[in-house]
């Protein structure tokens, strides 16, 4: 048996996030190492103090929460997605408070010193914007060289946006970060919306959550609640998209992409109609997915097989 | 019976352009009452030799073309795509040359003056750069209101483009002229790459274009020879995709679009990576094509029936 792989989670917690916390912390395959949080879906002191609540829920005191930037590389923090994620970003569900405060260093050094202590091994799994990993690169540029592979759930390939009718949100909310994380020399792989949006997670599959008799578990449950009623429009029924959990679970080897070329992938950081867009370059791609010679971004098309079950299951049997 | 719908082709003929001509002279549904020609897959006056001289071959002098626009609305003509479209525009083959001329007047003022022969009937379809019909805007601002409808072949709108990862060559080829005909009030079907690379025709299908005793016809499917083996590493065998027929096939309502949603589209007007691409607003058509309410572009997303041999047999039924 392998030992778990060392996972550095950067989120902006976030429902779909807590949902993706949950998985990290139930699969044997990975062990999470330290948190640091991004202002994104909510603020990044709120989402440390939602992630700190859910750690404490889950029994999980000893992980490192940082509390990471606020602001994104070239503009404020716009105010997060409140009809989104609700009002305190975790679908207004109120978790007893954790006694502990958040780590004093800011995410980027727990990343840098992290990726020394794990030299080689560790995993970034990022699921909110990626400023966090863009000031971790501009503190050590050598970091990649430690790093074993980053996986990002963010942008849209093919797909439809979800902010701007080209952008999805995390890369929307910080450009110049997603495009410093895609031009360092480290293997990336991308979960856009393209794979993202296939995935949901059924109105019975919560009631499992819910039924769980562990307050975290049946929290992630209750969290989902107003995210379900988001999506109504979206697919005519109640239900989550899984866009953060998908990117964890690729990340713990849970689902193998069905395509998944390496393509390069230029993030359009103007301020025109495509602000925020991922553009890969997916020509060429009708005969089967076509690596392209050098490229080590790999983008994530499809996830052929409905991943909620294993993530359901995976939760519950911790 | 109806009468044909009168129609101002505007071209940069082209392989597929000289297709969708054979087309739209064969068609009963319309009557091309004028051409005019731009630089795109070859320079405007050369677009303008080609279709002279097929339609000699044709037997229809009677058709005016006029050349339109050299360069586009902020840059010189690019030199065309040879390894496409051969060097000549039509795959290298060399037609009799006919007698006449091109028409005196630019296309921006043969189609002013069409818009006003056929007020409330005219029908555009442009299949090149859009830079004449962003000319014939300029001159005359009413032209909208004596244009019953324009479809043009351009854009994709989530398929991969084919000049750049996000560019489909007409629009990327003058972008701020696309912008300008969108902007325009007037209803605009828009054929990108979306539906245009999912229709193609067969080495069988131009066989009978060349066994056709007709020196027009049989020009037609020589002209596609060159084409041909260009798509041969895209499609896996010899074929070609069939980008200005299938616009010639909608606007003549020889083929019914599966899913054209009416949506805002935006063009990247940038210098940025995402230069020329069209930002066609998707979300929220999951659960079946939707209409903004007051938009007047309709992006056709697919076309369901294989529109081959429609476009064969009316070719050949002429």
């Amino acid at each position: 048996m392998t030992s778990p792989i060392p996972v550095y989670l950067d989120c902006d917690t976030g429902v779909d996030d807590a949902v993706a916390l949950a998985y990290l912390l139930a699969s044997p395959a990975v062990e999470i190492v330290g948190i640091g949080t991004v202002s994104g879906n909510i603020s990044a002191a709120q989402a440390a103090r939602n992630t700190l609540d859910l750690l404490t829920l889950a029994g999980r005191d000893d992980i490192p929460v940082a509390v990471g930037a606020h602001d994104h590389l070239d503009h404020a923090y716009g105010g997060g997605a409140a009809w989104v994620h609700g009002e305190n970003g975790i679908g207004g569900v109120v978790l007893p408070r954790a006694e502990r405060e958040p780590d004093p260093r800011t995410a980027a050094q727990l990343l840098v010193e992290l990726s020394h202590a794990h030299a080689g091994t560790l995993h970034i799994v990022a699921i909110g914007p990626l400023t966090n990993l863009a000031h971790a690169l501009e503190l050590d540029p050598t970091l990649p060289a430690r790093v074993d592979a980053v996986t990002v759930m963010g942008g849209a390939a093919l797909a439809p946006g979800n902010i701007t009718p080209a952008a999805e949100a995390n890369v929307y909310n910080d450009p110049q970060a997603a495009a410093a994380l895609l031009a360092a020399d480290w293997d990336v792989t991308l979960v856009p919306l393209d794979a993202t949006m296939e995935h949901t997670m059924s109105e019975e599959q919560r009631g499992m959550l819910l039924a769980d008799p562990r307050p975290f578990v049946h929290a992630v449950g209750e969290i989902l609640d107003h995210y379900f009623d988001f999506y109504l429009p979206t697919y005519g029924e109640r239900t989550s998209a899984l866009h953060d959990p998908l990117a964890a679970v690729v990340a713990a080897g849970g689902a193998t992409p069905a395509r998944a070329p390496r393509v390069p992938v230029v993030v359009d950081v103007s301020q025109g109609p495509g602000r925020g867009q991922t553009i890969a370059d997916l020509r060429g791609q009708r005969l089967g997915a076509r690596d392209h010679d050098g490229v080590r971004i790999r983008v994530v098309l499809e996830v052929a097989t409905p991943v909620a079950p294993h993530l359901i299951e995976t939760i519950l049997a911790h």
